[in-house]
């Protein structure tokens, strides 16, 4: 990969600033808890992954940086560091997972003293990073035995190596055909209204050195209807019971399209997204978001004052437009409860 | 209607100026056939048959201006007249069969005298004015009569009255609609890449009091899966023989998506935009245009530099997945090509 989205060396945490891109490339060293609190804050690291990834190294360097006196004192310092770097983004749900694991790994060498508690929580962090990408490089070994030399397939949002410590998850067979020598043609969507496929997708392909094409959300039936696409990839936020998988808002549309033009439409999601308590796509909520998003392009106001606006942030796809969930353990097809219970048996 | 895109009066042609839509509503009085080819040559007066009339009312203005001695010197000056302004824009069908109108027009009055035929050709521009309104009134009511009261209607890009003298195609019904107190809700496309969704049919429709929603081209296929699309209309650029139409980027995929909801797709256009000589969409050339449409807008770069781009400026929606063309004679259903013949015959 020619660009890593979190590093970490004792007491400094490297990132790769994403509110910068796609026009500059520039890493900051964050070396205090309240800097990595403001990078998730703005959206400097972002992804789900990579922010669980980054607020684990975030407790490390808390830890590491500790000169308390005396356990009890250092483990009120690290519930201290975790409340703040919980707060630093409120829904997300990696954050206050990793932020977990690593009090968990703290509390678990009691009696080994402040210095060898620190160390054990970098290693936690590390195995946390470890397994994203084993996690991740095991997606796209999956989504890569359903691909085939000088496909093209077409992606929606950024499920990519920005969003994670490596690889990614949707677009992590484009990563691992590229170091095996195949040809795969990638067409990103552009992703209104925040534009995440033209600006991070297509930034990070085109870093590493992928095929890759650009295209307003509107052109994906144009380019399907012409033979271009062998299959759709996308990543997603929440798998239900039933299989039915929200993500960014346009998937369900791009679903649609697979399925009136032949094309197989795969989910790329790690297993922990699979929510049973949600029984269908109906119990997972939609957030809508702000007007301006809709009401204009970056700086530039492109509607009428006033303007009444949708604008949720996410989509449902049902299960029936889905060909396959692709998964680190497996490659799930309908029917999707019955296959993914036995799965994760 | 709130606005007028066009009005003439003798020696003075009033244009909405469409560059600084939608934040500023500023009309433009022209005076002489150099303004007028700027409007036409820079976007200020746009749409079809919106730049037919204006280029009638500009070939009128120069017959009233000129002061001629005999008749030949003032057809000479109106065949410059019209050689210059048909150079405004070399790509608009609508532009050239004006200018011929309007060259008609003035021989039939060779020997009434310059002043005579001068007036004549004012009453031709007004007619085609009249004759644009009462087609596109003919296309309103005959989609109205498609519609219920209370019905969501989804559009695409801007096939509205500020392509025409009046009311447009597509968004006729909704204009008629408001007249009589019915309740029709719109959902607008914004019409990635150059917004004219967002940018135009936003404006207009809100503008004249219709309750209109704007959303990003990719939240379609949301919107109808909640039920709230009872149809789709759109104009078109051409019809096939075969009732294939070329329309918008993005019209094919809105059209896949009313197929798979059940949802009925209406093709809004005046008859002659039906192409004989196209068998089917594979004859419809589709142009391709700058792909800094797509990595950006306005001001805003938001891809990464040197990055490839795929933009069409048009895409073809197969016959079979729309349920009537709706023209000023008529509602067309298939088979089209049998039933476009009988209608015109």
């Amino acid at each position: 990969m020619e660009f890593r989205t979190v590093t970490y060396q004792p007491g400094i945490l490297t990132i790769l600033d994403q509110t910068l891109l796609p026009k500059q490339e520039i890493y900051r060293e964050l070396t205090t808890l309240e800097e990595v609190w403001k990078a998730i804050r703005v959206l400097a690291l972002r992804g789900a992954p990579a922010i669980g990834v980054g607020a684990a190294y975030g407790m490390a360097m808390a830890a590491h940086q500790e000169k308390a006196e005396n356990e009890e004192s250092f483990f009120s310092k690290i519930e201290k560091a975790a409340d703040y770097l919980a707060s630093s983004r409120p829904t997300a749900v990696n954050l206050f997972w990793a932020i977990e694991r690593m009090k968990r790994a703290a509390y678990d060498g009691r009696g080994l003293g402040a210095g060898q508690i620190a160390e054990n929580m970098e290693a936690e962090a590390r195995k946390i990073e470890a397994e994203d990408e084993a996690n991740n490089r095991a997606i796209g070994e999956n989504l890569l035995s359903l691909l085939q030399d000088g496909d093209g397939v077409l992606t929606h949002c950024n499920a990519g190596a920005l969003c994670a410590a490596h690889y990614g998850t949707a677009l992590a067979p484009f990563y691992l055909a590229k170091e095996r020598g195949m040809n795969i043609r990638v067409f990103a969507d552009e992703t209104r209204p925040l534009l995440q496929g033209a600006r991070l997708t297509a930034w990070e392909l085109k870093k590493n050195g992928v095929d890759v094409t650009l295209i307003c959300d509107n052109m994906a039936a144009a380019v399907m209807s012409q033979g271009k696409i062998n299959a759709v990839i996308v990543g997603c936020d929440r798998v239900a019971a039933n299989g039915d998988t929200a993500n960014k808002i346009g998937t369900l549309g791009v679903s649609v399209l697979a399925k009136y033009f032949h094309i197989p439409m795969y989910i790329a999601t790690p297993t922990p997204t699979i929510d049973w308590n949600c029984k269908t796509g109906r119990d997972i909520p939609i957030e809508q978001r702000d007007s301006e998003e809709v009401t204009g392009f970056g700086q530039e106001r492109t509607a009428p004052e006033g303007i009444r606006v949708y604008n949720p942030a996410f989509d449902v796809t049902p299960a029936e437009n889905i060909t396959a969930i692709v998964t680190e353990r497996g490659i799930i097809r309908p029917p999707f409860e019955e296959n993914m219970k036995t799965l994760l048996k």
